[in-house]
């Protein structure tokens, strides 16, 4: 960083690239004034350099190649903001075999390829940062690997898809229907056109394998975490949930006990009192649990050009200020030098209570014929709700388990779904009471 | 820092002193692993060394005099959890000027005379930390000195006393009086014997003081910010906030808007929605609103001998790394180089919804009476609500206020307490819907 200051190259003019430059150019002075010298982006790349931005670009060299971004020796450190895993590689070992550093909210390639792009970044004697990629605004992951750094974690709960999170706030809040809250979200942007990646959890997969690496020290691929969607959840869930005193919210949820390691995403039924059953709309939430320090969270805008933006440019702060002193490596990407490779605990070992939802013909016995089979697997039963009846049509039967292996559940759920009484999928939903 | 690591010294060996020393051993090997070095407690001070502190302290060289752990030609950084703005100014100024490192817990010494030792800081080319003073556990000066730090932060709104939440929280869920309510927080160890620092709202004023220099970049002592506690705060006020939508929690506020600077502690009506209206019992919140980034909120424990130790030495572990990198300075202690002197709005200028509960004698015209008051300043009357009679007793009259000058509403109430039918002091407390 010269006096000058540093300067900077932008890949990706996408929503949250117009935002970091729209903030730059409202921030300018003040980042300048907390920095001691000026952030200048010089360098611009987007494949479509003829829409329309809303913002002024003139003062920046702009190409469609992110090659030239890369190599402009101007260009001091680079901002990834193209997103996926293919591009986005190839933009970051670039970078960093370019000696510069590098910023991305990129989440999939984290996810993916984080352990060789962080052994590149020290190779290179340069700095990766990445506070964008998990919880949107919110500076979680620096909590986590600075302020709580001289702690054990021991669990981390997230509700880290705000898409996922609005819609399951509109469903709670009006008790409409899963496919109408989806389109809302679509109408007011929230949603993707086509929202699977969302609303199937791997989006959330994505950032718990983030989560999981700075809390814990662990590595586990994504594609590895047991992932469910929200796409079965209904409003009658929603309202059992209430009448119960709980809340259901798509948790991203990691936790070492016992020296094994439980992680999984899917919707999640936590106490009404809890704060992370407050955060409602498309905001994010990770609480987290130390040893020593106890719960914390941390709460914001998970989307968002300007909040995002926001979380982009803090990193880029935090660079310049190292870059200022002429050091890197200051702080392990992920708060420590290397990360174990983890099993996950079996859905064997796993021990939770259960909301089991059945749709039955309402005729003697089938009742006795369900709790027979929970029964016959050791799975015991805390209450059982049958609703009003209607006769000849299906009704639902809502059971609460009391501690049960995950792996039992799961086998008298197959069980109780072939009894001929038993109409369409049973609902299956994990309880976390200690929240 | 030597290939031994970083060698520390402390003085105070109190609740959180002991905590930081039980802390360390519990997790002296990961803080070693994270640090590439170990973190290593050699010398402590404490006035009482006879006292049994339930931590072995035989490894360490021990003395009554807190000069001796300073002048220590091994010691390094000094952590100071002697509290108060006395013998620990000496202790930090000693530190500073002798280039030690200096790690504190003590938002009173900070908010009395931070900006000395911040230049005394940097004069001698060494650190200075302070994440425990506000918030306890919570990293929440580390998310507005770096996290949030390309924005510009509008608002800050904060539960910074436990022992006030606790307070509150019991009246608000039992509808137990205030002083039982005390009583029960002596007993639990939330509250001290003579809790008057909390429950007056300076402690929380002193937090504001530090909140504000981070967030709004201004320097305002705490004896020149409008404070108020919750010493007169009732179970009839929480029952009409309940039945209004509102909570009831000791705020530390913080706002710039339209170039003017709000700033106060008291007690305030925020939006049962809200999610600062769920951080219930000794925990500690704080909202921040930046332009960008929109709400974040920071959760955790606000006290405690090991959620404060977590944070002490979370920040002992930030120096570390700067002292392993032979750095200092890397980030200004208040995030910008320099403060802003402000002037605080003057409650004329100021404007909000307020909440006014009468005991009146419950005659005819008493209504007409306070009302035309209130007309008469030009204050607008949102609704008013009157419960059953009891004749001849006084009965209470609440008021919510549309917008209105605080002077105004304060100039109504003390005319409204000289009328024959008013008896004791009217309550007033402001709303805050932007929750």
């Amino acid at each position: 960083m010269g006096e000058r200051g540093l300067r900077l190259g932008l890949v990706g003019l996408g929503t949250i690239g117009t935002g970091v430059v729209r903030m730059l150019q409202a921030q300018g002075p003040a980042l300048a004034q907390r920095l001691g010298a000026p952030l200048e982006l010089v360098h611009v790349a987007d494949v479509d350099l003829e829409r329309e931005r809303g913002v002024p670009l003139d003062a920046y060299r702009q190409t469609r190649d992110w090659r030239e971004v890369v190599a402009d020796p101007d260009v001091e450190l680079v901002i990834e903001l193209v997103g996926g895993t293919g591009v986005a590689r190839e933009i970051a070992h670039a970078t960093l075999a370019a000696r510069k550093d590098l910023v991305t909210a990129n989440k999939a390639l984290l996810s993916a390829h984080g352990p060789e792009l962080f052994a590149s970044a020290a190779e290179h004697g340069v700095d990766i940062a990445f506070e964008a990629s998990v919880g949107g605004t919110i500076p979680v992951l620096r909590a986590l690997r600075e302020g709580l750094c001289a702690d054990r974690i021991e669990a981390v709960h997230g509700i880290v898809n705000g898409t996922c999170n609005f819609i399951l706030s509109e469903m709670d809040s009006g008790g409409d229907p899963y496919a109408a809250c989806v389109k809302r979200a679509q109408e007011l942007g929230y949603a993707e056109t086509d929202p699977t990646l969302d609303v199937s959890g791997a989006d959330s997969a994505q950032k718990l394998s983030i989560l999981l690496a700075l809390a814990l020290g662990v590595h586990v691929d994504p594609g590895n975490l047991p992932t469910e969607g929200i796409e079965r959840i209904a409003p009658v869930d929603m309202e059992f949930a209430r009448q119960l005193g709980l809340r259901i919210k798509l948790l991203a949820t990691a936790k070492e006990r016992d020296g094994g390691i439980e992680a999984r995403v899917g919707p999640t039924m936590i106490p009404a009192t809890s704060v992370l059953a407050g955060v409602a709309g498309a905001m994010n939430a990770v609480e987290v649990r130390g040893r020593h320090s106890g719960p914390t969270l941390y709460y914001g805008a998970g989307a968002g050009a300007l909040p995002t933006a926001s979380a982009v440019l803090g990193d880029v702060m935090e660079l310049a200020r190292n870059r200022r002193l002429g050091v890197s490596g200051r702080v392990p990407p992920l708060g420590t030098p290397f990360l174990r490779e983890a099993e996950l605990r079996s859905p064997e070992e796993i021990e939770a209570e259960y909301y089991l939802r059945f749709a039955v013909l309402d005729k003697p016995g089938v009742l006795a014929s369900i709790t027979g089979v929970l029964g016959n697997l050791g799975i015991s039963i805390a209450s059982v709700v049958q609703p009003e009846r209607h006769a000849s049509e299906a009704v639902p039967v809502v059971i609460m388990t009391h501690r049960a292996r995950e792996a039992s559940v799961q086998r008298a759920r197959a069980r109780i779904e072939t009894l001929g009484e038993v109409r369409e999928r049973a609902q299956l939903i994990r309880i976390e009471r200690e929240l």
